[in-house]
């Protein structure tokens, strides 16, 4: 049977939430399981001397324009928070305690929360943020917070993150499929081609 | 009558030969013409802080991996040249020469040397290569060559990079289809709808 196709995302990456709404869909078509891997792509970008897309001089300005315009080309709602980037600590760290707990509940979460910030335009950066999305679809609250808590849960998301840099990520989201790597919701083509026919 | 499509290129841009490899069907497909706009990316990024992609930590090891399997999925023959990047001030003028001397051929020269620097990988930075490739498609080549010496051709590169600054561009392959800047030919999909329904 044909691994898992893993998916690395950073919670603040509007890429990352247009990937996050499409990549459940083009993984059922090739019947394929997905790996959900959040990481923090602020230490990422420490170790490649990455930047943060919309600070970028002329970049930054088509990035915004080119965010509204991808949403509007997908059918999914958007709004980009302010401040923009902000450490998504919380969330990430919230997923990898629930991965360890309620395993299959760590995608919806990440997904709410991805509306939260991407659909709704809401800086989430608060652990009692995250856990109000955590109970509007059914979690414990209470043992969410203390679990965010854990440094077991902390120590994880460092190792994933590092995991990621070991792996030659760089930014989000980014897949690997069978060990090739894409970079960009706008590599799914080319992913989907190339889980059709292993490669060319 | 709708107005061209603006195509704005590097020559040593892998995605700019990818780009234009595809520019013309889809504009055919629209009914519109396409205005081909060489620029050098190099002075664009002493104004933006821009780098070569190759040489970038991680992001450049992935980036030649893109591009070979980019050319695959395209179905265009793909080599890199090395020393990569390379000043491609020799083509573009020979480009902007062509425009006002021979219109006709500008287009067919810039399609020529893609092919020679990325289709067979070789370094295209001297204009007598240039204008050995400008001589196989029937271009005279020593009036080309005295053309690209002409001050009145080296203002107009410097015109047209000061143009692609003003208006936004920071990247190679960048597509201005009535006032949407559209940046990667990994855009295409979204430019195609785009001029199918005038926006969304």
């Amino acid at each position: 049977m044909p691994g898992p196709i893993e998916f690395w995302f950073e919670f603040a990456s509007p890429y990352g939430y247009f990937a996050a709404s499409r990549i459940d869909k083009l993984a059922e078509k090739h019947r394929r399981p997905v790996g959900w891997h959040p990481f923090l792509l602020g230490v990422v970008f420490k170790a490649t001397g990455g930047q943060p897309l919309t600070g970028i001089p002329m970049k930054g300005a088509y990035s915004r324009r080119d965010m509204e315009r991808t949403a509007g080309f997908l059918g999914v709602p958007f709004k980009l928070p302010e401040p923009f980037p902000f450490l998504s600590v919380a969330p990430a760290r919230a997923f990898y305690w629930l991965t360890d707990n309620e395993p299959g509940r760590a995608k919806a979460l990440a997904l709410a929360v991805y509306h939260a910030i991407f659909g709704e335009g809401r800086v989430i950066d608060k652990p009692e943020q995250v856990a109000d999305i955590a109970a509007g679809i059914g979690i414990d609250r209470s043992a969410l917070l203390a679990g965010m808590a854990e440094p077991k849960v902390k120590d994880r998301l460092r190792a994933e993150t590092e995991r990621a840099i070991a792996q030659g990520i760089f930014g989000s989201p980014f897949v690997i499929a069978d060990g090739e790597p894409f970079w960009g919701h706008d590599r799914f083509d080319q992913l989907d081609r190339w889980l059709d026919t292993g490669g060319w």
